[in-house]
């Protein structure tokens, strides 16, 4: 059906039925490509109906739906002449995953990160206000979106506006991962639409209760605070703060679905719908476990299984392991993420350490002010975040981290570019972001097992300190790392003719193209920098009294970036003589590609090295350029 | 009484007629203090009772009392043996306006930004637990800071964990100016402690009109509304988050404060204590204009005058009425800013254009992703908030807004060092922060007539722009600008021996330099830079061709700063013949201190620059060191 129809016009002309077997086929559309393509499944899965509600009731492009997040945007994205583009998901060049203005006027609005779509929809609503026009704004939002602070300012203000904006709470009882915070529970009392009878009989108690006005003692409100519990009706929290709330409805309730958001659209003021969906609705496997489901590499459609991962363990893995194993031997050792325990390798650590561990929900700020908090009072926190997320918690990390010198560990996962998620999610100018905060110390690993000796380090030094790493698996060969201290480098191989200053997994890099330059008969030295602050200033400027000519090489943008920290370590030893080439990422966002692909495109290989220390093309013996 | 009393332990031998007498002998040395040395008044003055009630039940700094913000910890610190102290307050080496663990173990955490304290003070209860210790934790905030995301995300993640914390709401019905959200809505009922007769009679109308269960429809839930607000008890909202609501309780009444405090600390789990007080209590200019009161540069005790501020309007007062003059011309034009409508100079446009003016409230990062969504719909938002607290929307200016390249400008006021607010409050970040973000066009006006004519170029420019100029007056020289395009410097005087690109304010101090270079026989150019991204590539290779010393001049770290991206620029040019000089902070924390003597500190001045010229100190006609 989905190719034959004029989409999304024609959604008004179907009957449930015809909309029920579209849903349908646009199910066996979303597992088949993502199977192939991976991406974010079970989210889509489960927003199908939601998302042929929405475009059968309301006119978009004219009509203004923004997807929070926007994973769950692919049903969108079929349903709004994207159809022909789907089986190029995700690939540079491709369909991206998210939202993109870019590629269609029905992406109102980029997203990537999350919690941002109330305070979209409620910027579009006043625009619409002042410049007389009618149309309707639909802010999607998820219920973990919503425990981010972004989404209560937005709510805030919305409610003190007043003005037309429809905010649909998608609530599938988790963000990426379960969610955790009180307002879950919160959802949850509101998911079971309390009877009234129950209420009545709950209310006659409540009332026979009541004492004189003022004498409320501590110990009564007490008593009285479940029967309480019982008298509100759902969604209290949302019309307190200035909405009109509607639900539940069965998210997977066509009839339903279309004739609730009909009705909101005639609502003055703002409104609040409250659908329940399922993760994974439609697919067995991915209903089971919507976590594993939520973002694949790709699966074998009839079992389920995902691909097995051969090789050596992720940086992510070898993190969480390194950190469950240090606390082991140090009680005062504590985790907390932002809502990403799987994602950032922490799952045995919060298994074996329940208590030492904190999932703090999409609130990356909070987690950040709270290991201040508790470093404070004498616990060595590790905050891991993903690098494009902790943008979120800069001013945090500075004022509250910094600023008092408290010893909490950032560890910066996905860290430089992260592939197909695309310009969102590349973690490529944490190094510029963090680098000028006083009293910080940053390390980069240059593969799992520094990362291991990094980690430990960090946890001695009772200063702030943050390790970025990558995306990805590590190098696979263990070994033992000499032990080094803060601001020291690594001279991994001497040379005369130019030197390399590598960072992070960059260092393997350098020294497969110093391999390359020795056979072309130049002979180059590669340093492992190890610390972007402090700098190893005495390494750096012993190489650059020495050779002609230094490279920087990082997986981060150049301005700003460790590059540029030597550049200023140079102009304030007064050297000038060296000449400095620094690769990295140029002055625009990265798009989406794999990483190889990424780097391969900006310079970042020995190839790119090669061309950067001789200015030629590496030629093969055979004449062949070489990919 | 204050100077002989052993505080605060001696609190808890004092009477409430005693400790009256004391709240009465505080609020003197506050009005006279902050009359003479400037300061927070009416904050404090609300505060007394709440702050003797706190030290009289709690045992500080075993207990530990987290001030949100901080700016009204005065009476905290007169009573934690700072009282000698008080009289140096927010001088250079003296006491801060803020809490500094530095000063005193009583003061736990350093505040200076909204919204940290739950955050923290969950941080503080967790370690608590997990070491076994027993002390209380107590998280002071405002209102006003309640709005802040952050504040969300904590009470979310404490109603969650269920640790024992006391949350002391102090409700003074204002941020700094009035407070703008549903959840001041809120609190205004809660206010009114509801009479139980009054529920009794709407319940029984509202059980009278329940229809069937699932019958319920969007008519009738608009009618039951009303009256089921008066249902709950006021602090619904805390109690669905998780905390025990208690209160309101009278902010001025020591022997009600204190009891309720006594009893909260038998309570398990975490309680949030509702608490009215008035700014500016017990000082009747200040209890009339709260606002006006706020902060003050010093007043007069008798009459409540404020100094009568001479010379030339503040930069902050010319964007205001530039922007208010050009919004007549384009009504595209809305102005938005983070509960800092007087302090950003948007108070007339408030006036003028109520309809398209946005105070958010105490949310940077809404304030900027909301004009996300102005900007995507056709208007031309304004984001004025100062460069501190725009730390707080960094990933909402580069994922909200830069990334789909939506003509949002940031009017970044109290850029550079500010003064006696201190670390917490300098605007020293931000060239650093905002430079490596793509598509972003950052401009720093010399004085108030470029800054015009700055904040016209960057309306029209249809992208990103951000402005960033410092806290105080302009030159008072009104001036013609001849009209300059994105990325154009302006050579103010030619010279051969050495050049100086200076940024902002700074063009005046080097031009300043290069009149003493003059009278020394050297031969000096300046240029102002006026754009730090994109750099005038172009006249500034120029130069530093021409010239064998170029010096960079800027009111910010070193790191990352204006300064470096010269570096890039020549890096990238191949230039290496030219020695650079780099001027602005060093990599440490900036203290507190008048403007003129940090710059001073900081070689930020004539001489300084003379002194990195020259290599030496600057020697009058007569021989006198120059200050």
């Amino acid at each position: 059906m989905l190719a034959d129809l004029k989409l999304p016009e024609d959604l008004k002309k179907l009957s449930f039925p015809q909309l029920e077997a579209l849903a349908q086929e646009i199910r066996t559309l979303l597992i088949n490509t993502i199977a192939r393509q991976g991406g974010h499944l079970a989210p889509n899965l489960g927003v199908v109906e939601l998302t042929l509600a929405l475009h059968k009731v309301f006119d978009s492009p004219y009509d203004k739906i923004i997807w929070d997040v926007g994973h769950q945007s692919y049903v969108h994205k079929i349903l709004t002449g994207r159809l022909d583009k789907f089986s190029k998901l995700r690939e540079m060049g491709g369909l991206s995953g998210f939202p993109k203005p870019d590629e269609s006027p029905h992406d109102i609005f980029a997203t990537g990160h999350s919690s941002t779509s109330i305070s979209v929809g409620l910027g579009l609503a006043k625009a619409r206000d002042l410049l007389g026009e009618q149309y309707k704004v639909i802010s999607v939002i998820g219920d973990g979106s919503l425990t981010g602070g972004l989404a209560f300012e937005a709510l805030n203000n919305a409610g003190h506006l007043k003005t037309n904006l429809i905010v649909v709470l998608n609530d599938n009882e988790m963000s990426i991962a379960p969610n955790v915070g009180a307002l879950s529970t919160y959802l949850s009392r509101a998911r079971i639409n309390p009877t009234f009878y129950k209420i009545k009989a709950d209310l006659e108690q409540f009332i026979q209760r009541i004492p004189k006005v003022g004498a409320v003692t501590f110990r009564y409100l007490d008593k009285i605070k479940d029967s309480l519990k019982y008298l509100v009706i759902p969604g209290i929290l949302f019309e307190e703060l200035g909405f009109t709330y509607v639900g539940p409805v069965d998210g997977h309730n066509l009839r339903q679905l279309t004739k609730t958001l009909a009705e909101a659209t005639r609502h003055q003021g703002p409104i609040l719908i409250h659908v329940l969906t399922k993760k994974g609705y439609g697919y067995p496997p991915a209903e089971e476990n919507p976590s594993k489901y939520h973002g694949v590499p790709g699966f074998h459609v009839k079992t389920g299984e995902l691909p097995t991962v051969s090789g050596p363990p992720t940086y992510t893995q070898v993190f969480g392991t390194t950190l469950t194993e240090l606390a082991a031997l140090d009680e005062r050792i504590v985790a907390i993420t932002a809502a990403m325990t799987e994602g950032t390798g922490l799952k045995s650590f919060a298994e074996t350490y329940p208590e030492r561990f904190f999932d703090v929900g999409i609130a990356e700020a909070h987690a950040v002010t709270m290991a201040g908090g508790l470093a404070r009072a004498g616990m060595k926190p590790v905050v891991a975040i993903y690098s494009t997320f902790l943008q979120r918690a800069f001013d945090q990390i500075i004022h509250d981290v910094c600023l008092q010198e408290l010893p909490v560990v950032f560890a910066i996962d996905r860290a430089g570019v992260v592939g197909e998620d695309g310009p969102t999610h590349h973690g490529v100018f944490d190094l510029a972001y963090l680098r000028m905060i006083p009293g910080l110390t940053i390390m980069v690993p240059k593969d799992e097992n520094e990362l291991r000796q990094m980690l430990m380090l960090a946890l001695k030094m009772d200063k702030p300190v943050a390790i970025r790493y990558p995306r990805g698996q590590g190098t696979g060969v263990l070994a033992t790392v000499d032990p080094f201290g803060p601001g020291e480098a690594e001279v991994v191989r001497p040379g005369e003719q130019a030197a390399i200053l590598a960072l992070g997994p960059m260092v393997q890099t350098a020294v497969e193209a110093a391999d390359l330059l020795c056979k072309a008969g130049i002979n180059c030295a590669v340093i492992n920098a190890r610390f972007v602050k402090p700098l190893d200033r005495k390494t750096i400027l012993h190489w650059a009294r020495r050779v002609p000519h230094l490279i920087t090489v990082e997986d981060h943008v150049l301005t700003g970036g460790f590059g540029s920290a030597v550049l200023e370590l140079l102009a304030e030893a007064g050297l000038r003589k060296v000449q400095i080439s620094r690769l990295g990422y140029p002055d625009h966002f990265i798009e989406t590609g794999t990483i190889p692909d990424l780097h391969d495109l900006y310079g970042l290989t020995a190839e790119g090295i090669f061309r950067t220390v001789t200015n030629r093309p590496l030629t093969l013996a055979g004449g062949e350029k070489r990919k």
